[in-house]
């Protein structure tokens, strides 16, 4: 890949660093921005760089905000009975989506995984135990994490953590996805649904 | 997708714009840029700013270069009778790829198209006829445009703007593309490749 002016290499290899971006989309997105007008890049550059300065965590529920706390903190009228514990600040969004979730969240910022280094101390573990204690109104921790093994142990790791506390703290359901095939199910996922029956 | 805070739904939109980027792959890029160290944003929006500020078309042949000429046409011993023409710059790294191709290169930036309003004017046409007129030692143009209507006619008009010049003007063979599948051919590539058939 020597055949590039310097400054092009260089943005080939920023680019390919970005999740999804193989060698051959790099040189698609690089070529794109070197037509268009100058104004494109920068705006492209001060977006990337503006939101990483200005964008932290909530103090209360390490959702992304630019204030002190998220949007979803400060509405007023929000449940603040029922805590959602999600992986990442992205998968509040995902929640918001489906309009039917008037709680507060946590966002724990990964799992606990032992093969990639991180322990209880990387996540906001601590934090959360901490907001349990303070505010009596959590009735329910509700936790959110990813249906696989890191997601599952990190899930039984907050339960243990809780168990002193006056918090139920409950996992979303495991069964069939919605418009999914029967067919095609995997085997756990199809014991699951299937232990985790219910009456109509 | 109100739900988050305006720096990082600008950040969405700006990667929303890049070929190849939905909303999805904007998403799992954004949430990747915020989890890196600060430096990472940074390196990344300087490289496209400084990529888009300092690559500029080559004096001579309109291939990509930080300074007056492009590597290319400053490598000694490259044969300056053959001059290869295509569409983009990006083109231009296809063919270095092959290391067989030894000539020098004229970029068109795109090709001739009513459609997109794009005339003989926006792309380097004319100086393309002013080099083949300035250098007697061309005695070759290759329109390596794509096989399309749009590359095809451009090839025709090439043809054509040098036709009272002493260069002959060859196109690029069409045929079966290496690797491929006769039962899966189109027609029009399966009869181009009968119609220019060859002696073993």
């Amino acid at each position: 890949m020597s055949d590039f002016p310097p400054t092009l290499e260089r943005l080939l290899h920023e680019l390919g660093k970005l999740p999804g971006v193989g060698p051959r989309s790099a040189l698609r997105v690089a070529f794109h921005l070197l037509k268009q007008p100058v104004e494109a890049s920068h705006s492209l550059a001060s977006a990337v760089v503006e939101a990483r300065n200005r964008l932290k965590p909530c103090r209360d529920c390490f959702n992304l905000t630019e204030g002190e706390k998220c949007r979803i903190c400060l509405t007023p009228g929000r449940e603040n009975g029922v805590v959602l514990v999600v992986e990442d600040a992205s998968d509040v969004a995902v929640f918001e989506r489906t309009r039917e979730f008037h709680g507060l969240y946590h966002v724990l910022g990964g799992t606990l995984s032992p093969l990639e280094g991180r322990g209880p101390g990387d996540i906001t573990l601590d934090a959360l135990v901490t907001r349990v204690k303070r505010n009596p109104a959590i009735k329910e921790v509700v936790v959110a994490t990813d249906p696989t093994v890191e997601g599952d142990s990190t899930a039984l790791y907050i339960q243990q953590l809780l168990k002193g506390e006056k918090v139920s703290v409950t996992r979303l359901a495991r069964g069939l996805p919605s418009g999914g095939d029967v067919d095609y199910t995997d085997e756990i996922t199809l014991l699951k649904a299937y232990e985790n029956r219910k009456e109509f």
